[in-house]
């Protein structure tokens, strides 16, 4: 599907940028550029450093002078919009776009061109006429020009998501996720109520918690401890620092019992 | 909403990358950015060019040493990583963490930071282990690296659409929610990572753990910590746990030294 999805950029002059869109593209699985009369050198070192790696998308995109040529076997060309244009056309939004995406591509000679116009002024009227439908990038009313690069950054990315969602609905094989190793599995109830009973033990040993008058505290300590869904080894981790601490309750009432670990009747 | 996510790049070394993402941010409405020991000169031609317009966001981005002083007032604290790691933490996608986004802020209190590392390495495991969440770009997998704008572009974009969402949604009072008493109020980082280092210490002296041996011990107890979101009181119990314990081991020590608790120049 992705590779059914090019890249159009019009009169662009920095060459820098059409490095960043060729990154951008190349990151989220896209590989069909087309440069309509660019007003700059296309291939320069700020471009391939933009690039970053994928300048192979630069070097291989299609040249053309017109918008025409660039869009002529596309099935749905969307035009990308800073702006609302005195004639209405139809507008979505990316993520209404990606979702649109599987169903505009299921036919395997179908093509989606998404349009870029000029960093410093868009599209003309007469491009975004040629388009079925615009598209726009939600952005603060105060500073709404985004760089190119980043305004195709948005769009492959929801290109990409739409992508994978139709990969996780037919590749059933997505949903029998791996065994888990018995360390990661989730411990069982029976696991986490045994550690709460040491847990409470301990604490009462080194005078923290008094069963007689409980207030809330346990119960906090679940609600903690199960919130988290701990794994076996992490319990096991929990329960060994319960060990260690009785050790010192245990080694220190041998010499000198604290007020704490007496027992209620030597209290009184 | 917006106003409350903090941008926090991690020892950058491009300048042009910082005017990017001051201009991906500006673009988006947010407007906290935190720059950690950035390994470049910050404001340059370069920076201020990429920023076209946003480099007010540079001059008045906060500077700190550590990423501990960058997000020590945010309540939820989520690190962008490409990579899987050998101990996974809970991932989100951005999708998900957007939608995530409005419960997140409901309490004018709490404060989101989106954690991005160097261009080279990205987040170091100390780094994200301090995370409570990673977030992963989905990306093609023979072309995963993405431009530092590019990254802020797409999680920028995912918290507009998700505070857009709150917009649409509202005008009924549905989204007001009663802010948190202070006890249920999620912990800050700073509080938390006080907790851990509490924690350590008290660990070390109790003899499960040894500094000098870490494998993986802390950081599988900050990811079950983390993967809680602690409140404010859940923590105080906690610390209240380890000075209990902690007493334990200071009145053992006055009478017997057990092993455990020996300084490792007497063990020898």
């Amino acid at each position: 599907m992705l590779e059914r999805i090019r890249i159009v950029l019009i009169g662009t002059s920095h060459p820098g940028n059409i490095g960043g869109v060729a990154r951008a593209m190349h990151n989220m699985g896209l590989a069909d550029l087309a440069l309509v009369a660019p007003r700059c050198e296309v291939v320069t070192a700020d471009c391939v450093s933009r690039a970053s790696g994928a300048d192979a998308l630069v070097h291989s995109a299609r040249r053309t002078d017109s918008l025409d040529d660039a869009v002529s076997d596309c099935t749905l060309v969307v035009g990308a919009s800073a702006r609302s244009r005195t004639l209405p056309w139809p507008m979505v939004t990316p993520r209404a776009l990606g979702e649109r995406l599987p169903r505009e591509l299921a036919d395997p000679e179908s093509r989606v061109a998404l349009v870029f116009g000029r960093e410093d002024s868009g599209l003309s009227n007469d491009e975004l006429h040629r388009c079925h439908a615009h598209v726009h990038i939600p952005t603060n009313p105060d500073f709404c020009s985004l760089n190119l690069a980043a305004a195709v950054q948005v769009l492959a990315y929801e290109c990409r998501l739409a992508w994978l969602a139709t990969q996780e609905a037919t590749d059933s094989s997505v949903y029998h996720q791996k065994a888990h190793s018995d360390d990661l599995a989730p411990a069982t109830h029976n696991e986490i109520e045994g550690y709460f009973v040491h847990l409470e033990r301990v604490l009462t040993r080194i005078g923290f918690h008094d069963p007689a008058v409980p207030r809330q505290l346990m119960a906090r300590l679940r609600r903690f401890t199960l919130r988290a869904r701990p794994e076996r080894l992490e319990l096991n981790i929990l329960r060994g620092i319960l060990t260690a601490t009785e050790r010192q309750a245990t080694a220190n009432d041998q010499h000198v019992p604290s007020k704490a670990t007496r027992l209620p009747d030597e209290t009184h």
